[in-house]
């Protein structure tokens, strides 16, 4: 596939998701965190560079929320847009696709090409909808192993994610940590807080609230607002106060002076209503459901009664870690990373870590490339060592 | 009327909402800010203590958001709860009502007794609804002067109020500075930030989008699911991260696991679905909507460029303020008490300040009663000297 990349330009790079299908037998599903066996499960994925002889130069991207398997590069040359972290990953980028075979996993219960609330049940030939089962982070990550097993990894050189992608990268060190020998964590946590879990609920309210949304069994997805509030209200958790300030102010989109009205006057809100309405045109609002249910869900110390340090007691003892939170991140917050970092060297494991100073909020690990590109790129180079 | 107060147990005293109505003619309607006139108005309001000979010893309190005139007290004898800072007014309380002439007086726009969109329009004899003018914090105090006319008080001792209350009294400061002494303002901003305009857009955004608001003639409100939406979201910016980690941690509200469904799991959830129930039970869906407005297009220093100095010109010398913030408040977080503290002294005008140390988030100035209650305690006792 490197062959496709050809300079450091990505953005002549043309790369094509592919697909995995797994569990079509009986023997074969994924059994669930939830006690169930669920399949067929196809698993949308792409990859950049190519993976050497004894398999040891993978790495394995996972994305957030939203997120999908296209981490870099584009589909069409006349793509308008890049994946989503281009800047991180191409030949002699901090990913570096020259010495990386670099794998992106789209996410089960999304709806970017994995299997999800909008497959087709095989045993009603319709979609699943609000019948597709309640998935976990470990769930998302136990259909990554199967998808790693097809690709004849036995071990990852590192695996990275920002936000719910560090979540499962965390998971994968304590699900199969003989498989993980890295791991890059960013703006992430082992737990959610239940703040963030109040702001998941809001937000799935108002998407299980609007009429449009017809109990799951929606015929157009742009139809529902609802989805569009939650987003709206999921970007502001991104954004920072300061980033907000610096970047809108008290601005007015379009008139001299305030409307009187209750149509949009501010230039927060018109940015707002833009990122809204985007997102009903590209993301399902059941996998919307899903996926902020899965991500309430994870708690890494549950099964440790609250213990952290015990829960990575099982983390493979050569793995090292990156942990890098940012200052202004108040949705997973520096301390969520310290406690992370603490936990582990508790296990005496290899650990790293970096809050970097930055204004842009959670949203910091989408932007803040330079210094997060060095830092990833120097932990890198020493696993190889 | 402070016969009725008869020991430091407010629960035995019965206080009622008064109500004084004017702008019946077109020459005494009230000037709004966006240019035109309205009326007629009325304003509901409450008073406790004794207006003394001179009238020197009123004090003005001003509610929040969705607060209301019953500031203390009981209505009546079998209410299950008193007014809302009851911990705050009454005898030997911190606003003493042996000693104070208190007035609250609930907000235009409103739905607890002044007028608001509920309010019948005159002309068509029908409710305001969305038809009721968009008004401003300087609309509500204006109106409020009316009625401190009315009660033939011509200067406020004090006047007090936390988060919109405190917009209020800061605009009294600068709109009628002749009739301010003293400035209590508690957990409040001088401008809204763009991250508070976008939460309320997308508060705004919840209601409106529900079918059952119907564009704002709905027939029953606590059908208006969209409105719980909107107050959950709003409820998590009153709490802050912490205190909603010490009350509700990760708890499961019922059951010993998760469910694996999108129903209330933990106590969080529980705790917010109630809020935004009993919310819809007692508070307007449209009235919700205006003063989330009015707060939006409050910027103090919007008439000078921006600059908060040059707007506090026009304040009585000899007035004092009394401003605070607390630590944990990330809605009007302690940066922006401190720039209207900044803007104050730039202006010679004295001004005490604290940043109370409290894990409250906004709510803590409805519960920091014994910290604050000394603080206004003392300040209200040296503006007397």
């Amino acid at each position: 596939m490197s062959k496709e990349f050809n300079n450091n330009n990505n953005n002549d790079y043309i790369v094509q998701p592919k697909f995995f299908t797994f569990g079509e037998s009986d023997v074969d599903k994924l059994l669930l965190e939830n006690g169930k066996s669920f399949g067929p499960v196809t698993i949308c994925y792409e990859t950049y560079g190519t993976l050497n002889a004894d398999a040891s130069n993978a790495v394995l991207i996972l994305h957030a929320l939203t997120g999908d398997a296209h981490v870099a590069g584009k589909h069409h040359i006349d793509d308008k847009k890049p994946g989503w972290w281009d800047e991180m990953v191409g030949p002699n980028k901090p990913f570096d696709t020259e010495r990386y075979f670099i794998v992106c996993s789209n996410v089960i219960g999304g709806c970017s090409g994995s299997t999800g609330p909008k497959s087709i049940n095989p045993e009603t030939n319709d979609a699943y909808n609000m019948n597709f089962p309640v998935i976990t982070i470990q769930d998302m990550v136990k259909a990554q192993h199967r998808l790693m097993q097809h690709l004849k990894i036995e071990k990852w050189l590192a695996i990275a994610g920002g936000s719910m992608g560090g979540m499962q990268a965390l998971e994968w060190s304590i699900s199969f940590p003989e498989a993980v020998n890295g791991v890059i964590a960013l703006a992430t946590t082992a737990k959610l807080s239940p703040q963030s879990i109040a702001f998941d609920w809001v937000g799935r309210e108002a998407v299980k609230t609007d009429h449009a949304w017809q109990n799951g069994y929606y015929k157009d997805n742009g139809e529902i607002k609802g989805l569009s509030t939650a987003r709206m209200l999921a970007h502001i958790t991104y954004l920072s106060d300061e980033s907000m300030s610096k970047k809108f102010g008290r601005n007015l989109q379009e008139n001299e002076n305030i409307s009187f009205d209750f149509a949009r006057d501010f230039a927060v809100e018109s940015y707002l209503e833009y990122q809204g309405q985007r997102f009903v045109e590209r993301f399902d609002a059941n996998s919307y459901l899903y996926i902020t249910r899965a991500m309430d869900y994870f708690d890494l110390s549950a099964a440790n009664d609250g213990s952290l340090t015990n829960t990575f007691r099982v983390v493979n003892k050569d793995a090292n870690f990156l942990v890098i939170s940012f200052s202004s991140d108040w949705l997973f917050p520096p301390y969520q990373s310290e406690a992370i970092v603490r936990a582990l060297l508790q296990n005496d494991i290899a650990c790293s870590y970096c809050c970097i100073e930055s204004s842009y909020g959670h949203d910091a690990f989408l932007l803040e490339c330079e210094t997060l590109g060095e830092m990833i790129h120097d932990f890198l180079s020493n696993l190889e060592d």
